[in-house]
């Protein structure tokens, strides 16, 4: 317990802080086993209150059969622990990087999820090979290198957050919403968990469609670039007209 | 609400127009995610009445879980919307050049099954490797050319149903009853909605086992016509001898 | 109806003939979409009854989720209907000739199971790679040639039923219970309908690991035989030790 | 029935001996099929008692859908059934000698799990491509070698476990918690059964994540060894900081 931040009152009243965001990143998380994107514990996710500065995470290694909303652990960005009874995600410094670089994602995605993971353990980024990942990805998916052995050793998660963030430079994180880290796995994000969540299962669908691409045509080179702008611009930015928002 | 053709007395009396053909198009949309065709919303049904001239179709990115019959668009073949609370899927404009130039089709069908889609990606015809195929598809599965910049700046979904129109030239959509779109997906039809979906299910295995054929076989060649004509005339034609029509 | 050979009476008791065999044939044909072995109603699975001469077959095409044991068709080798409301299964020209030819075979089974079609359009057998194989199959599954024009024009599915004999030449069926047929697909055999679809499940998973095998070392050798004798004989024959038959 | 131990008076009682193991080696057991890595009764899970030495088998060939904890096998490590009313499974040689050379180890399981399997039949150790196997097995998943002529014919599923010792020499067990057997198939290990099941649910996860890391890069090499002695370290030995250990 921890009463630095005067919640205790909310407490004694049944409540933690961050209730509602709690419920979120929790029902985010529990979407993973669901969508298939996680073999045991081997994913997390977070969503972070932007006026706080508080985030919400997994805790590590907790099993999603007996997980609550109650189970989820809020963090600042400094990696204090602000409340919960369990240990944060151990990839809880990567999570913290990424919010302090991107300021515009509201939630944030680990997993291994298994044609992703290849991509990554293949060292590759994910070519845009057609409208399916133009709809959510403007682009191939970048590849995150591989980190150096001092970075390893020293703050190997800290130090992730810090490549992945290194990789985007120059690059727009809503508009490219994931990353597959060489010789581990992906990354995405969103503007919440939720979103976050719909994108780490893009991601899974297109890491397998690109590879089944390249084994029916190992020639084949991705969309054209016009392509993409029509299909990711028709459903993102304010000429949108996919789904209801125009009507 | 659209009250031009006057149907605002059906309202009244709680019916649109259309109801049956609504329901057909609801229960084909809804056996997308039945049978594994779609990830989250990635796919889209119509049905036509050709007496009217009206068609059925789903409406853009609207949750599965929660679309009910009713929420199904009637539209006319000038993209018209005729009744409907939502806007229509925006691959109508497709929808539209089918129907308007394939007169027996009275279902179309768009979805993004990773197996069609990574052969649209890869850009190439699924070879026509045997029984299965042969069965429903009277030779190779086309594969739609990549539209221009053009095009696709001007009218892309519009364009997109002419360059399908375009590759049938010469060829009978009913025996030829799906496409593969370079760079996208597949579309797929039949005399109604839920036939346009029952083809959509073979292309998507269909897909999978020609791609696993040239894993297994890379210098394999297409099954002797005589098989096809075979397997085709068996089922199709008024020769068939498949199921219980002759009985 | 049929009244030739003298069964009205058993029919005006309310039953046919061979119930006990339709109900065996009938949750042997349901257990294919069970494991995942169809799609739609792409397969039959037949059963004889060698004291009477007479087998019971799938109908033809008709619904898996509506079929019951009064819709299975009880035939004669000869090809007659013997009882039954339906057509019998087009192939069942093809399992009389393997009933025919094939004596200590009780049922046959006929699907488009994926991986092992895949095999049977690449024109190639089933090398042994394991034990998994090899605990059902002494060796590798062969692939039935491609029928000759004449013999698809003529009597298609007779005439398969032939080839698949001929590729037997010398061969136990019952120590290969399998076959894949060019360009089209498997059939499996076992003393009974239920034994048959056992080894189609069992065919599908090898062609499954076979393929992945050649995937992962394209240059990889079969099994050698002293292990396929040791797997195989351990679980068939006399002196067999797998399971509880010694105790 | 077996009483030379002299436990004839708890089974008077209605109990038997090692009730707790054999509820512990059947729950495993059942989590074979639920975690996809069986096809029929193609698996087998032990775990030992080392206080008494006894260790408890599922029986051979038992159907999983009518299994109890009550048919559970005790043996002893000199291959005598101390307890139950089946055959052991026809793999316990190889559960002996694998329980007699890895002291640590409490229990065993044996799958065909279709990936690991195609890399055994494929005669390749699974190269340690990323984190995922990292957090596991410390390395490669070595390959058994292929028993020789003799050793089939003699003995062959004890050569089997003896063989997969050699195959140790100079490793740690429970750093590398597996193995696939040349033409053959897996065996995992653990502390206990359950987690002897676990490690092949990951071992099945990382073969599938292997093959297809290779088929998006022929040319990859392994992840640095940096990076997997901060993966495995992390969550295993004195530092680990995985999970709620440290808390």
């Amino acid at each position: 317990m921890n009463d630095r931040f005067g919640w205790k009152t909310e407490q004694e009243r049944g409540t933690g802080m961050l209730e509602e965001l709690k419920k979120q990143v929790f029902e985010a998380n529990m979407e993973l086993p669901r969508r298939g994107l996680i073999t045991y514990t081997w994913g997390n996710v977070s969503g972070i209150d932007r006026e706080s500065g508080y985030f919400v995470i997994k805790p590590s290694g907790v099993d999603y059969d007996t997980m609550t909303a109650d189970d989820m652990v809020v963090m600042d960005l400094e990696g204090n622990k602000i409340e919960g009874k369990y240990n944060p995600s151990c990839d809880t410094p990567t999570h913290i990087e990424l919010f302090k670089a991107f300021k515009e994602v509201g939630g944030i995605v680990h997993t291994h999820s298994p044609w992703a993971a290849a991509w990554a353990q293949a060292e590759r980024e994910i070519p845009c090979y057609g409208t399916t990942q133009a709809d959510y990805y403007y682009g191939a998916v970048p590849c995150c290198r591989v980190l150096t052995e001092a970075e390893i050793k020293e703050g190997y998660e800290k130090n992730q957050g810090l490549a992945i963030v290194e990789t985007f430079q120059g690059k727009n994180p809503l508009h490219l919403p994931g990353v597959v880290c060489a010789h581990h796995g992906p990354f995405t994000w969103g503007k919440d968990a939720s979103e976050a969540v719909h994108n780490a299962v893009v991601l899974e669908e297109v890491a397998k469609m690109s590879a089944w691409t390249e084994m029916i045509n190992p020639k084949v080179g991705p969309a054209p670039q016009y392509m993409l702008d029509k299909h990711f611009l028709r459903k993102h930015g304010e000429n949108a007209y996919y789904g209801q928002q125009n009507q």
